[in-house]
């Protein structure tokens, strides 16, 4: 049971108040939605998983100077993150071809398949906006709707480029091709004077990341459910064990598989 | 009749071979279509009007420098044009909020409304492509997918920027706010050696155009078709008139204003 104020109940999540005003206490449901929501079930145990593979993927960044919103994991489901205002900004960055990009490569010239390597990688911005869809926009949009500044945005892509330089080379030493992942972004509400301006916030986890085994071209991730691949779970398992050392493999190949399930 | 052959049948014109193969016939329709092609009327006359007023269009832009594919009106439906590869992107500049703009400042921080000006201008990319709905995508997608290099991208920029400041200030003159406007970019398939390897092509006319009164916020372009708002062709017509010198107007105000109908 929550003692906690409920200060915002997401798809996957929950955000409860903390006793400081600084920080928040972050709750990682099972809930598993995708496609807007319209595609909804609960996945025992899934939040417990994504609660784990994100406290290690943000220790991994912070080691490395990534300023992020996390603190520490609390327990199996819960982490204290730092207080911040969310950038209504969803960042993806592809490596690969695949999800809502192969949409686009139907049309003509085709130049592009399915499971090709972007090199370099392509950066996307869309709208945080469930209402509308979450739909795709550009710089100049972020510019005129105010979401953020010139300034911000140039951080925001670094830290999003090294970002995916780190986690590309910690997924690839354990077997697993990172294909593209969603960040976002948040100015702390109650700043420290030495604390930077902007940070990662919410998650990065199975649910945010397309991963596929380096090998087998086995989808890791999300996709399990979108696609009705079943066994979201055990690739989840298997994402946290391959990160926790149990299963070290092979170093991953520089051609991204295609996976031959989806 | 037409003893020419037929190269392609778009939506709004027609493509013909002409006696020379580095030259086409475009004819201008009197259909007309919205929301990709879901809404669909035949309004008699609105093709001589586009073809009309996309002739005083081209020859003012060539007349400042512009390279386009505009040759010679040939008869009320037909024109000369240019044999070019038409490049799959629409370029639209927006000067003032309005379209499908209105649907993104509906999410927070709400810092626009519909009729706002926006300085500097936003400019936009979409893929060419209806059996996708034309989305929209960034310089990134563009690169990736092939579909011009970033040198092209660098000329359509300035071209399009050039081309709306010149027409922004030929509307002007005539008592019209150029709201927003969308162009089409081709490379001439067999060029001359003093030519633009780069030229704006398709049509600059209502259809393609947003353009208010500058005093009343009367809509005079195809949202007259889009929103049912009726008198199409009195729009185009009074489009027309006043770049033909017959109803010149007192100079618009820089600050346009959102129509009342719409």
């Amino acid at each position: 049971m929550h003692t906690q104020t409920k200060l915002y109940e997401g798809k996957a999540k929950v955000l409860f108040a903390d006793d400081d005003e600084s920080t928040l206490i972050q709750y990682f449901k099972d809930d598993t939605t995708a496609f807007n929501g319209k595609k909804h079930a609960v996945i025992d145990g899934k939040g417990i998983l994504n609660n784990h593979i994100s406290t290690k993927l943000f220790a991994t960044l912070g080691e490395a100077g990534i300023p992020h919103h996390f603190i520490a994991r609390l327990d199996p489901r819960q982490q204290r993150i730092r207080h911040c205002q969310i950038i209504p900004i969803e960042v993806v960055v592809r490596n690969v071809v695949a999800g809502s990009l192969t949409r686009l490569i139907n049309a003509p010239p085709h130049t592009l398949s399915k499971g090709d390597r972007l090199t370099p990688p392509l950066i996307e911005y869309y709208l945080k906006d469930d209402t509308l869809g979450d739909p795709l926009i550009n710089k100049a949009h972020i510019r005129v709707l105010g979401l953020a500044s010139d300034t911000e945005m140039d951080t925001i892509e670094d830290i999003t480029l090294t970002t995916n330089t780190l986690l590309t080379q910690l997924f690839a030493d354990i077997g697993l091709t990172l294909v593209d992942f969603k960040l976002e972004f948040g100015r702390p509400k109650h700043p420290k004077p030495d604390e930077a301006k902007l940070m990662i916030a919410d998650e990065i986890s199975p649910d945010s990341c397309r991963l596929w085994d380096a090998i087998s071209g086995e989808v890791k991730d999300k996709d399990r459910f979108r696609h009705d691949l079943g066994a979201l779970l055990a690739g989840y398992q298997d994402i946290a064990d391959r990160l926790d050392g149990i299963k070290p493999l092979p170093k991953s190949k520089t051609k991204a598989r295609q996976p031959a399930c989806v």
